[in-house]
């Protein structure tokens, strides 16, 4: 290492211990040498000491870094007004227009948070008033946010006490790991689950109040759903009383290229979905979208009010976000750099035993990175590898999934095909390098 | 009405009917006819006919409506780089720095989300992972948030399901009204109801996780507080092996003029505290900060990640508004002005036996209105009136309490005397109008 790469490296290593000394040991950072990020624009990241970074994870800044028509929305608005949904404003109600249009017709209605976590809250607050019921059905190995509730149906961590009795976990839909993978009779499979579920629910004297699920189970490594899984597994839930939760907090807003939304994506409808992370583009602002019976039901012992939830401010920069996404077709183009990062990926995976499976859709790619492609052993530690490596070589990854062997692809929806060449690039280098164990 | 005005009604029920059916009926607007903001400046809010009103009620700006310093900051971050914590970024430490630093030494760590009720859900799950326990104690008539787990709490609002067994309420500490108004011995006989509910926990085979209140009762009507009330309390939680989290959502941030923290104006130090709305100026964070182990009892179980919180512009935000704070010594304007204004508002008691009490600190001030000075009946209907006129008036203030009879002065630090004086003008005016029920 020499005199300038020891520098930043200590530099690296006091702000770390500057960060655990101020802000504790409850938070993690990405990769084992951090990265000091200091600006961004568009698809790329810099930091201190001004080497580039493709950002291939970062799915918040949905229209990419600090975009100038995001920006000038929150500069005007920020200098006009910031206030609450207590008094009058008409973007938020342009925006609930705006936004409730892309929803199949009965989803009509906008709430409005600050994160995915109290979306995410609200809804479940919804689904047990609506049912009078508590049950709670989820998948393994599910995100859904960081609050006392949703940690419990947070199942991708332990939690310091034992999940309440209202919470039954059911197994992800996963064709390619998993009890039914390569089953031809997956969906009825793992959806006879849901009905078990139901059954435990029952035995502790319980019913379902709701079946939440990412509509992509992106935490839960993106598998390839059992074509029809979804709906089978949603009308069981309607049979026995219980609401439909879609998490879209991930695959919302245009992200898979095939539609605007995950639920979509699978041929089902929600009583209630809840979104956030892309919506303001970085602003905090998120949203539960649901129908007036759910709402009503609520109302009678309940109201809400979130004091930054659909402010001015937060509204300009999500109304500045739909517009980027509809006037530069956002969608279609994560539609079409998809597939050719798909296809190309999949080209590599002739060289690459390491690679098990590619799956995904638009600008949401999973690369299952496994140690012998029969057996399927996830490469746990060589993914491990790979992303701090692809850190080196300035593209910003992460993985995901129960054993953390995917590589999640997940990048800002301006990432072009000349992006996706680079990551190409490096993706070759990094496979040849760590290698299959085969 | 001439056509004039009739146009603008007009105007207003057709957003109201709009905001109806696109964010349905869980929401509540503000006054009999609402009032449609556009823009705000400083004290001041303007609505869509350029009307001008005298913000006697918004603590969330709380160096001002789109003060320069804070905007500018807004802007320039926002420009730059708007990610999350997973990164390194020197403005989350340079912040948790000077937070702390507000701060007694033994509480020196600090975590970020975008809510008080996502603070308040932090505060609740790090309790309960430090001290094994789950019993919460909470004060009557409470608010803390609308989560599952915050609603619950929040004792001020019926829930759509009985309140779970781990929660038990105790009085809120009263001079003026409630069970020991005008008792010597209130202090003692107040904190006495706080080993009460830990038996009542102890019953149900529960210990006492925390004891959480808003440091000065803001939604329970502002009382005065039974002098060391809060102190004995603490002391009795604490032996039974709960922690003491301080809810300076409202209080914090200098605004009792006093003190910079609500738990410092009652003479005791929480184990946990947490802060949001004013800390950002309108842009969403909050706080959590506290002591070391009892992050190190939570981190053996969880981690915690907040996509939103603690980004660099929420920071950027925080910063500034610090920054305006201390140049401009909004803490001690506060206590001056706040000193001025209490002083007012009793000469005019002497002339409007509506006025029962008044009390407060700094720029957080009630007015609690009576039917009778002897009686001390809240004059709910009369507090309405008043609130709704002072709209009429150009002069947006609130109403609080059991009762909702106390009037909420809680504005932008930057209130001024001659601000001051023109409340105490419209308010002199209402009072004679509305009168009193002698």
């Amino acid at each position: 290492m020499n005199d300038m790469k020891q520098k930043d490296a200590d530099h690296l290593k006091a702000l770390v211990q500057r960060r655990q000394r101020l802000m504790g040991n409850a938070y993690r950072l990405f990769y084992d040498q951090p990265v000091h990020i200091v600006s961004g624009k568009g698809v790329w990241l810099y930091d201190s000491d001004g080497r580039k970074y493709l950002d291939v994870y970062n799915n918040v800044p949905h229209v990419g870094h600090c975009h100038p028509q995001v920006t000038d929305a929150i500069c005007k608005q920020v200098n006009t007004l910031n206030t609450h949904t207590r008094y009058l404003h008409e973007l938020v109600l342009e925006y609930a227009e705006r936004l409730t249009k892309k929803f199949p017709k009965t989803l009509d209605i906008a709430m409005f948070a600050c994160t995915g976590t109290e979306a995410n809250e609200l809804a479940l607050r919804l689904a047990r008033a609506k049912t009078g019921a508590s049950g709670m059905i989820v998948t393994e190995n599910a995100y859904h946010g960081n609050s006392w509730a949703i940690a419990q149906i947070t199942t991708t961590y332990e939690t310091s006490e034992k999940r309440a009795d209202n919470i039954v976990t059911v197994p992800t839909p996963d064709s390619f790991r998993g009890l039914y993978a390569d089953d031809e009779q997956a969906a009825d499979k793992y959806a006879a689950h849901v009905q078990t579920a139901i059954e435990t629910l029952a035995k502790r004297g319980l019913k379902p109040a709701a079946f939440i699920v990412d509509t992509i189970f992106s935490n839960e490594g993106l598998p390839t759903v059992p074509e029809g899984y979804l709906a089978k597994a949603v009308a069981i839930v309607r049979k026995a009383g219980g609401l439909f939760i879609a998490d879209e907090v991930q695959p919302g807003f245009g992200r898979l290229g095939t539609d605007f939304w995950g639920f979509a994506s699978q041929g089902v409808k929600p009583d209630i979905a809840t979104m956030g992370k892309p919506m303001g583009n970085g602003y905090p602002i998120s949203a539960v979208v649901t129908s007036a019976p759910v709402i009503d039901a609520f109302r009678e012992h309940s109201h809400y009010f979130n004091t930054f939830g659909g402010s001015p401010v937060a509204c300009a920069a999500a109304l500045a976000v739909l517009d980027v996404v509809e006037e530069q077709d956002l969608q279609a183009k994560a539609l079409e750099t998809g597939s050719y990062l798909i296809k190309a990926l999949k080209e590599l995976a002739t060289d690459n035993k390491l690679i098990g499976d590619i799956r995904g859709s638009g600008l949401f790619i999973g690369i299952d990175l496994v140690r012998d492609r029969m057996s399927r052993e996830p490469a746990t530690i060589e993914t491990e590898k790979i992303v701090n490596r692809l850190r080196e070589l300035g593209v910003l990854i992460g993985s995901t999934g129960q054993y953390d062997n995917i590589l999640k692809i997940r990048p800002p929806m301006v990432f072009s095909k000349e992006n996706a060449d680079l990551l190409l690039e490096k993706l070759g280098i990094v496979f040849n390098e760590v290698g299959s164990a085969d």
